[in-house]
């Protein structure tokens, strides 16, 4: 289907979304020397502008006009815009072009591919690169935000073997280690060990702030606190479209929290304390475990 | 009541329970040069050793002596063993001397001093040292643990204005703040910011070890996921105790932090994402307003 003829050259590549991800991406893939072009495609000038003068990006293009000229289009848009994208794409689309994505999710985008391309879906690799930071937009891009960090790639039964070869390869062009599961895997794995904390490290802070003596207990927080509700400074937006992106996996690792919650409730209030030393045994020692790894 | 005739010499100070904040207590009293003598009550012949090898301690003693010549008494066990203490102290507390504790829940070890002293009640001084760390027991002491930390010090109606002073001064002079709150407010606000959070700390671990693909998720957590949880490492027993301790105000946190989880649950359910940015959005600003303080 594609006219990339070597791994080593991925061509005319879009990348659709200049914030951290997708400038990090157009940085490490010219650091890499693995692409012909990068064009730009983006809704905010400041971080296009900022883009073109870091070099991540060469040219910026509008999205129809790219979906013609491309061999790569990277959506790297917050998961609720892609099916938007793909439906401006949808027209334009060459049979050469292949399309991946930095989605945290992947149900709901693949359900968008699938949906708005038709049979185009097949030219669709999903991929969810594992990186980030704490600060946002095009002037925070690095182009080693990939290297050693994972990147899942959950490839259709539409797509051909050599269509995921390709896209598995350039996402190792720029440093990661390229995993494949399955997106319902990818989606049920991802909810519990990071869109379930998020949800409730941001319900945490709610609750304290929300609280009567909201001041005082602010006023005597610890580290372990502030542990626990780092991620609550996370992007509001983002962590609504993953919510949404990814419900069902979410309230199904939800509904088996709060079962645990609701029984080291019991266990407090039935003043267990043998019951609450066994819990938190076990929980402790997979806990240590996970430092050991 | 007491002869403690200066609050710059507090005597014969007898520390029960010599683990990491008892023996640090002591290393801190005899580099402060405010005691005469500084005995050790414990249950662990290897603490009690570690801590005289220290220094931290100039000799062991029984409980029951140990009420009979000290001027101040500091119990340092865990919350669930203060009862026991206290009734082996009661038959032979002199009325010179004082007591003050080290524990993390407050309401449970007022009550087992009312029950247990009786009248004697006013000759304690009840306190909560915000200090500790990852590592136990009497080698892990430092003469420092206090500096610069808050003592939340809850004084009984029963204690007199000066034996209050005398035993702030004493918290003080280890080099720790002393803030005076009610023993009500201090176990809402520590159920709040301290408990719960290791609660569902402990509860998310167990969920996770709990599902099905425990390896698959526990293979893919990130930073956010460690941050969350670093607090499920603690001590299962402390965390036990604590539990039963302030069961009260723990249930009351957890009860409303139900509602906030359960609200998150039904706005995902209902897929309402102006709901979930308003509550993310305000929880996001005071995790970030709390790294300005």
């Amino acid at each position: 289907m594609t006219i990339i003829h070597s791994a080593s050259n991925y061509g005319t590549v879009t990348i659709v979304g200049v914030g951290l991800i997708g400038a990090s991406l157009g940085l490490a893939l010219k650091q890499a020397g693995v692409v012909t072009k990068v064009y730009g495609v983006g809704r905010s000038k400041s971080n296009l502008d900022e883009a073109l003068k870091l070099g991540a990006i060469d040219a910026v293009i509008d999205l129809a006009q790219a979906a013609k000229q491309s061999d790569v289009i990277v959506l790297c848009v917050p998961v609720a815009q892609m099916r938007s994208a793909f439906e401006v794409i949808e027209p334009y689309l060459e049979s050469r072009t292949l399309i991946t994505d930095a989605g945290s999710t992947k149900g709901d985008v693949i359900l968008a591919a699938k949906e708005v391309l038709g049979k185009k879906a097949c030219q669709f690799v999903p991929a969810h690169p594992i990186a980030g930071g704490a600060q946002h937009g095009a002037a925070a891009a690095k182009a080693d935000l990939f290297k050693g960090k994972q990147t899942i790639l959950c490839p259709l039964q539409e797509n051909s073997a050599q269509d995921t070869d390709l896209i598995a390869g350039f996402w190792e062009s720029v440093g990661s280690d390229v995993k494949k599961i399955g997106s319902v895997q990818h989606d049920a794995i991802y909810a519990a060990v990071s869109h379930l904390p998020h949800i409730l490290s941001y319900a945490l802070m709610a609750s304290v702030v929300n609280s009567e003596d909201a001041d005082q207990k602010l006023g005597h927080v610890g580290a372990g606190f502030k542990d626990f509700t780092r991620i609550a400074a996370s992007s509001p937006e983002m962590w609504r479209d993953i919510c949404l992106g990814n419900r069902t996996a979410i309230l199904k690792e939800l509904d088996q929290y709060l079962l645990i919650v609701n029984h080291l409730r019991k266990l407090i209030s039935d003043n267990d304390g043998a019951g609450l030393e066994k819990l938190f045994n076990k929980a402790s020692k997979a806990r240590q475990d996970l430092d050991m790894l």
